[in-house]
């Protein structure tokens, strides 16, 4: 394995920083003691969770209006493949990468997965698309995908997801991540209920392609690219149809896709009280899907959210299984920045959410002691449990300071030089 | 029968009116010939229209900060129902009043239900009520009703709402409406699944023992009086709720209880596409649940909401058996004149829909014709159907001009000489 | 003037409906002369209302994800004026067109104008750009523009509207409309009063070079592009800037660019209130700035800002001389049928406006009369304006049926031999 | 002095917890001291740091549907100062109260304000209460007060208002604060200039009435009493009214009382940059004016708000003088309980704003490098300062646990035994 980031650079900073970190994780050791925490646990729980990242969250994003491109993004999966081992090889906390086809279409895929494996990588779920249309692609989505009234164009898509899951076992994947853009701008535009009808028989197809060991994994959203109504809008849609397609479809949470003020904490915990949570996008948000960094706007939420998790997990029910991974559009960043610093924000999360105090939360409930059920979780989230992240991530080879190991890394710069340019792209409107 | 209002002045006031009404209908019945429209067909599916009031709605509504009573407001059940009498028979859309238990309760329900029917009406959904508490009540709501941790007020809960299935037998109603405020202020206050697990449990103790003919409809509501999280507090619970307790459990719409921007007649399609739509609560808002007159807001949107009903009446599916009732907070005006005016646009609305030429509409869907699909709705919206409305009403023995009427009629102003006053105070509705 | 579409075809269908639209009118006329309105008074106003159309509205639009071209689309300011004319020829209410630069650049701005004219057409407000880089661009907007803090980009960006101004002085127009998509993605990105500061700044150079008769329309937006902050978000920060620059610096209201909620016609008439009411673009929306066509998804709202604008015209305090566009995206229906149905549904709402029976409004909000003075505009709003459009639009030239007329030309399938093909675009992410 | 808990009691508590407190304290100390921070200097700060708290958040709240009283809750003034003494005396972080009339009517306001001085507090702004009709009230605020189209409404409002500056200046006060609940329920019910023109006159009575030395305060809520349209709804005519009124007159921002989505921290800042920022009501919210506990649903969005008011401290521009106190409604907690929760929320907020590099954020605005101006403010909201608070709050003789030590004093209990009941009924607050 030859990762992109001298190993010598990042001890050196690493050895610069290690009294610090051992003087602030022996005072995070001790007052998690006092309660009763056994800080090398939790350590230990925080080394062996991760998160994936997505191919395509590597490029610069944009808007309609405008994307503003940067030197050295990258513009084709292996460059992508080199910029996540960046941030896995700093965080070590992103091993995976999420493909997104056609995007990331190779000739030979056992070969981009040893080129994956090189870099200290693997595949997480496949990606389909069937929102753009692609040179020469018979039957355009301009009507709807799945849920199409023309024959053919649910044809044309059923077959390329089916192709998505048969590249993802050659690359090792096992979840299809089925996100599709159609709905409708227009009162009266298309029939609700026909429309899923529609949805499901085609989305029923690619389900029978699943292979054993495989989820189909159903992301909603409410809007956008459609703006009057989208076929898959929200969880309850998107649970009813993982009901009736069958036990391997489950549902997806992107953390943007929600109408404003939604408890989305609860959906989370309603999932899975139904045995259908699948898994996460994450990214934070503002307004809409702003795809903006996991935890830049409301790191409590994400913090209620892994709380759920933590609860889930300790009370499985039909079981607990969930795919996270990362997705957002670095619109005003660099994309390795933003990643490395979204993985430490949620990485953190699963930290505090592991540091609640369940028992005295439970007790709190039953007794309806909402005052000190609201302080257990609280009390988590107020603590810095920076040291117990730096620590299991210098442990695993990893950077205590990510982004300053990057920037003296001066990576970006050296891409700069070797990849060719990016053009503006952008204008819609 | 006899009615509140004078038939002499009701006859006198649609007399003066009656040759500007048949020019009006006969226009508007050219109109609509040129497109092979029958309007008598459409007066008489007009004329077999009606929505349900509520008892609590003839009283006036309030907020947490105050309610400003006026002079002849009804303070138990006989003054309210001779108030629905009023507007019954002057809109002839209204001939069901929707009962509120312990509010309504009277020592013989036989009489009552005589009462009623003395007065041209009959009861509708019978509604419990647990989240408040009432002088000398054993255990207090303020842990949650039916999803409480504390047995025993789950236990009171169920035995209520099944004390109300009891006396909406004897009032002829067929249906139990199952609102709850349980939820909570604070994250971590309770478990979102364990509620739900109770919820559940003590739900279908309800459920079991309603009659083979009644439905339980179950409402959901995003937020209030509960401002973190809410038990069944979007219909996505609420589905999953019925489905988990029967056939017989059916979901309630109410048009203020959702999310911001939320496309509210899609999840009546959706509520109909899987089977599970039991009925609505007529209101308008722009905030929240701000329970304001039907229509007055947002009267496009309960428009395509009756397109939607529409629909699914042309599409029965799994059968199309929706129960309609007024839900509003008459904070500003007399609630008599406000009930006129929402029965009004909900009857147009109702009218509107099925002035859709739904032919055209499902040949434009089917071929993506976005622009004349949309035309579709837009023609029959554009509409001015007042005349059909007036013709049925008048025909039927109400009133042409329902407001001129009842101010003409002083009805208000005897029953301030009749009834005793409401005293200030927080509103409670 | 040669105008694109057959006057005989008009002709021809207009006589097919002669009988019709002329019955309609009368009826209608019998109608409003019963409550003493002169319908030949309102259909005179109707006839001078009018409203600009954008130039880039007659592009199809798209979204980040994708954008959907039709055979046909104009590609450059020639072709555009061409398609904008048709809109007029048929609707009679959209002689104006507002330029976009530098999408509309071209070598001979006199001659520009002199070919609108031979359309029919003259040009409203000049629109700038700096939200996007043009390629050959000195200094990237990627840091905003008028509050960048990099001097030189605020420099050009200054010397960019100053261009615009005069480009615009040769094609006729008087009002300048600057929109910036300046903002943030992060929290602490930009320090909000320095950026506020350097705007200002930079706005007052602009402004400085606007002719005497000139006004600037400074255009907010809550978000998009950027998500987490804005430099001009909200009517207040519109308001306030405006008040900074001086007398001739007026706010511009789109409908789309507000939150969640917000009451869109309260504004409208604070902004005239304090004598800053300059502008519209009109537009619908149910989730952001969704773009959607004018009146599709709420044209009740739409009746109550035109209702404003009736008040304030009625009661013009310090002038009222608002500028009117439409400003919509048009990803899924042919840009002219589109505008075309959008006018039609502005028109209704301005006539509507003036059938409101004002001296009866002010009266019942003086006596605090509710629910009279709500009904004063139901009345208005439920009436059937169309038979008034359709004779001021026939008799100044127009179709009596807008897109019929419009399908029968075949006039996009001519274009569609004639111009290039527009290339897919899309894919930000 | 005689303060209600005990100091022995407290005493007791700390001496408990010293070793560990100057473990955390040391700990902490030596981690900012890294960074060049000296943790003496920020805790003097922290201790310079107070909060008002209002008198009618002592007791329990409600909603329209219910409240839910609790044994020993206060139910005049007296009983709220001590329950008041009470949150002081082991914050240490609270030192005021804000009273609000008629609620807290006495006979003598010299003896309240030397009763409130023997407790340990002194009084904050005087809030007037016109949406509400007191008994024996001469005209009705059921047409709003300020901008009531009754002249002798807004007359009686305006003398209230007097009053309130008159009693206020007796207790020590030196702030007005006015929020009228005046607004509409109907599109129509109010002409909405001239409802402004009303309110300006009458409040500019009220501003002729300051002593020199006050101010006005003037708070804007977005919708509730009044659920179609307030007067002042927004901070846009809020700073537009307080521009109109005079130099005397501020804008205060309450955290609930947005529209969905708005960027508070963004208008915290517009107000300070046009001289107008007159102080807070905290709260914490998730759907609507939830008055949900300070920091309890996104203490991110609240630290931002402390670090636009460190930056404003920093840059004064018109001076910076923000008057802060607490306003939540407790209805499902002990008050004392939550308002001690809340100021500590509050404080841990401020302390963490001071912890910004302001150096560091300045520069990467400047240069542009999001990624570090975001991580500026990451840093100081990662670390947790509750040492820095337990310290100075020791120090000034409070509890280290202000819960537990509260619990421990089984102050309400006692209360409970003394004070008479509350009853039933819907919530006011």
């Amino acid at each position: 394995m030859i990762l992109p980031i001298s190993a010598d650079l990042i001890a050196e900073h690493n050895h610069a920083h290690a009294a610090a970190l051992d003087e602030d994780y022996a005072a995070l050791g001790r007052k998690l003691a006092r309660v009763g925490i056994d800080i090398e646990a939790v350590k230990d729980r925080v080394a062996g969770f991760s998160v994936a990242v997505p191919s395509w969250g590597a490029g610069r994003g944009g808007t309609r209006f405008a994307k503003f491109p940067i030197p050295g993004e990258p513009t084709n999966i292996h460059e992508k493949l080199e910029d996540c081992a960046v941030i896995n090889q700093l965080s070590r906390v992103t091993p995976r990468v999420s493909p997104h086809f056609p995007w990331d279409k190779v000739s030979d895929y056992g070969a981009l997965r040893e080129e994956a494996a090189s870099l200290g990588l693997g595949f997480d779920a496949v990606n389909s698309n069937t929102f753009q249309d692609q040179p020469g692609q018979a039957h355009s989505y301009s009507t709807g995908s799945l849920s199409s009234t023309v024959a053919a164009t649910r044809q044309q898509a059923v077959e390329h997801n089916i192709e998505c899951i048969e590249i993802g076992r050659q690359l090792g994947s096992t979840d299809l991540t089925v996100w599709v853009g159609d709905g409708t701008n227009f009162p009266g535009q298309q029939d609700f209920a026909r429309s899923l009808d529609r949805y499901l028989e085609a989305a029923a197809q690619v389900y029978a392609a699943l292979p054993d060991d495989w989820r189909m994994l159903l992301e909603h959203k409410m809007f956008e690219p459609a703006f009057y109504s989208t076929v898959i809008s929200d969880w309850g849609s998107s649970i009813l149809a993982a009901q009736e397609l069958g036990p391997k479809a489950k549902c997806l949470v992107d953390l943007g896709h929600h109408a404003p003020n939604v408890n989305i904490e609860q959906i989370v915990a309603r999932l899975h009280r139904f045995g259908k949570l699948g898994g996460f996008h994450f990214n934070d948000s503002k307004y809409g899907d702003d795809d903006l960094d996991s935890g830049s706007i409301n790191p409590h939420q994400l913090f209620l959210v892994f709380n759920e998790l933590a609860e889930a997990e300790a009370n499985p029910r039909d079981g607990f299984r969930p795919s996270y991974m990362i997705d957002q559009s670095h619109n005003v960043t660099d994309p390795i920045e933003s990643m490395l610093s979204s993985a430490e924000a949620i990485a953190q999360c699963y930290a505090k959410a592991n540091l609640v105090d369940r028992a005295a939360l439970h007790a709190a409930q039953e007794a309806n002691d909402t005052m000190m059920a609201f302080q257990a979780l609280r009390r988590a989230y107020t603590l810095d449990v920076s040291p117990i992240l730096a620590k299991a991530r210098v442990e695993a080879g990893g950077a205590y300071d990510v982004l300053a190991v990057y920037r003296d890394s001066r990576y970006r710069d050296r891409k700069a030089q070797e990849r060719r340019a990016v053009g503006l792209g952008a204008g819609i409107v």
